[in-house]
């Protein structure tokens, strides 16, 4: 039998404890698995005090996280403390200068920093494994970074949100608001007290950054990640999707085209026949177009202590076997520059709805600012007829260009009958 | 740079030319993620004069495949003839016996011997690598031993051959034979001339013992898996499916009971709203079934030169890189012994339809023989009434086990009324 892989886990939260209780739980299965012992020597959290209902005495107690990454009894520092910053990032940065492999959930610390955390672990031979930072449980990273190692991925796309597919799922089969659905999620703990992250597709922009680093084999760009989320989609919308032959998905997209790496979080309508429109509830989904294999889908839950804690244990079983490959696919200093296409490129099809007041000419005006912009109309529909009520005016182009269209939406504001603001969800067909 | 890692290519039909292909078209990139280049060194194949699209002159030419093993410029013996025996069989008994590492996609071979090849392959420190045996190019291999290396699997299913899963597909969607649609897939080159080993289920069992053997860590024991194919059933079955709420699958099924590992292929009926359910024509699914994981779902296609040579390429850049995993995700002698649940045992609802005369009394017959061998009616359809023509009854039953259904349709079977061979399929509920 070899020398055990001695652990030190920062973070002591629900997946913190998932992991020591799956190690513990599994530690047999996991020994004959990787021909070695894996063992936890030290952790850290904030509150020394706290019950978490597992058994911490076997292990040194660290009250800074960093300290994890000066013990000579740690071979592997576990990163469960999360954001993008402050010990997380202090803790990951020490542990890989001192050649120390790092397994870590931490989406934010990787979007934000991933290029130069993959070039401190390139310079000193550490490994940086984050398999649980993307799609909880789904093997997405392992997928992308070994199982299509010999190929050319052109697209990938994916449900990288469980709370706003959760939210989405509610509110297309209920037919609530928005609110009233997110609150129901508050209540169920399936999203945070201030939701804002997931619900505006941060979380997701974090997931798909390391995604297209991964896919494209290039430096993670958070920041050119065009992001929008879900919180101004109506049941109105649902239902209009439903007609038309769709469903409603806030999507991570990343894909090759003429003008760069297309990287963007939006709610999508995808045909109601698509592999990912069937994807309900908390589970995420990822579908990737790579050449020769052609398109593949992993589906599973993407958060909770259960899926996390078994993808952190995963990255811990390879660095037992002693199996590793490049942060994002290919050496930190082989990666290539993040060549981002603008949003303004983006080329598809388009869903409009407008509320306007119910009078002669309003069609006219509509369609002529879609006509001098240069975008085609596939069908529009007016939702009743009313001259007291304003009524709703349903209406889908034809493929053509962002820039375009957000032209032919800023004439569409300004015309006197338009009320409000109107109502733009990208069409996507895969 | 490193030393390049050297091939031998033993098989050079549509698989063995994809690979070469491959290898050679993304030479750059594959030398990038491996940090050392892949080169083929020597081929081998029937016949040498055969014109295969591909510049074969760079590489030694071996008559005999098994000379391949031989060679001290190979390091890896990548091996496409297929068969469970013969000289593939010859090739990687001798390449793992001298240390060499194998690529394989021979299904056939592992499911008959791979608990033997495993032994030789641990005993000389060789590597015996297959993700392109089981469903083409989704990478479920990877996924089992790796990204599920912290779980404990307690049940998996698949649509493994993607040959049944057109036939059925189209069967459903044009009402037309099984016969009629086989024909056609031969046509489109979906089936072989003789297509005995996809439709009755043989190809689907030796990739279900294989994800048996990896899923439970156990001994492969592809003789103990019960199989049947496709070839009975009906248009008629196809559309009492749908008005049941269910769909026709071939499914390979590995699950734990309490009677031990239950390995079994056969047509199913599963729920329309199931995950497995929409996937439909050549695409591959599996669904794995863990603790602490959940359920995680695994789809693209299942068989084709690209699929195929991507996992194949794949396998090989682990190998690049240096990493390895034990054969069926435990070393092999630490793998339990196969221990299998009798059929008989198979606990579950059924359909069963009937060609009767419509004559008094029938009825009778038939819910007596289902109540002496204590199985529960759910639903009985008697489709038509005639007086001179046999009419069809659809029976579905509550959950029972298989022994005691085999024994009602036994006694079904010889009740006068009863017209040729009842038809029995399984409906499961995941």
């Amino acid at each position: 039998m070899s020398d055990p892989l001695r652990l030190g886990i920062a973070g002591l939260g629900t997946v913190g404890v998932g992991v020591v209780k799956l190690l513990t739980a599994n530690s047999d299965a996991i020994t004959r698995r990787c021909g070695r012992p894996v063992e936890i020597t030290a952790v850290s959290a904030r509150n020394r005090e706290k019950y978490r209902g597992v058994d911490l005495k076997p292990y040194a107690w660290e009250d800074d996280p960093v300290a994890l990454a000066g013990r000579n009894d740690v071979d592997v520092v576990v990163e469960l403390v999360g954001g993008s910053d402050g010990p997380a990032k202090a803790l990951v940065e020490t542990a890989l200068s001192a050649g120390m492999h790092v397994v870590t959930a931490n989406k934010a610390l990787l979007a934000v920093h991933g290029t130069a955390l993959a070039k401190t672990a390139d310079a000193t031979g550490a490994a940086l494994a984050y398999e649980a930072a993307i799609a909880g449980g789904i093997p997405i990273v392992k997928a992308l970074r070994e199982g299509l190692a010999g190929d050319r991925v052109t697209h990938l796309y994916g449900i990288l949100n469980g709370t706003c597919n959760y939210i989405l799922s509610e509110m297309r089969t209920t037919g609530r608001s928005f609110q009233d659905i997110l609150a129901d999620a508050q209540e169920l703990g399936y999203a945070e007290a201030d939701p804002t992250f997931d619900v505006e597709g941060i979380d997701a922009a974090h997931k798909l950054a390391l995604l297209a680093a991964l896919g494209f084999g290039r430096e993670v760009n958070f920041d050119a990640v065009y992001t929008e989320g879900i919180s101004k989609i109506t049941p109105e919308d649902l239902i209009a999707a439903e007609e038309l032959g769709y469903r409603i998905k806030l999507l991570g997209i990343a894909c090759q085209t003429d003008h760069g790496i297309e990287q963007r979080v939006h709610p999508c309508m995808v045909p109601a026949d698509s592999a990912i429109a069937p994807v309900e509830d908390v589970v995420n989904a990822v579908v990737v177009e790579a050449d020769p294999l052609g398109q593949t889908v992993y589906e599973g839950r993407g958060a909770g202590e259960g899926p996390t804690a078994s993808a952190v244990v995963a990255d811990i079983c390879d660095l037992a076997r002693g199996n590793r490959s490049p942060v994002f696919g290919v050496p930190a200093d082989a990666l290539a520059a993040a060549d981002d296409a603008p949003m303004a490129k983006r080329h598809g099809a388009y869903y409009l709805r407008l509320t306007v007041r119910d009078e002669a000419g309003v069609m006219s005006g509509v369609s002529s600012a879609m006509a001098e912009a240069n975008v085609s109309i596939q069908s529009v529909l007016q939702r009743g007829r009313s001259t007291s009520e304003p009524v709703a005016l349903l209406i889908t182009t034809h493929e053509t260009e962002e820039a375009a269209m957000m032209q032919a939406v800023d004439a569409i504001r300004g015309l006197g009958a338009v009320i409000g603001e109107p109502q733009v969800i990208r069409i996507e067909h895969f």
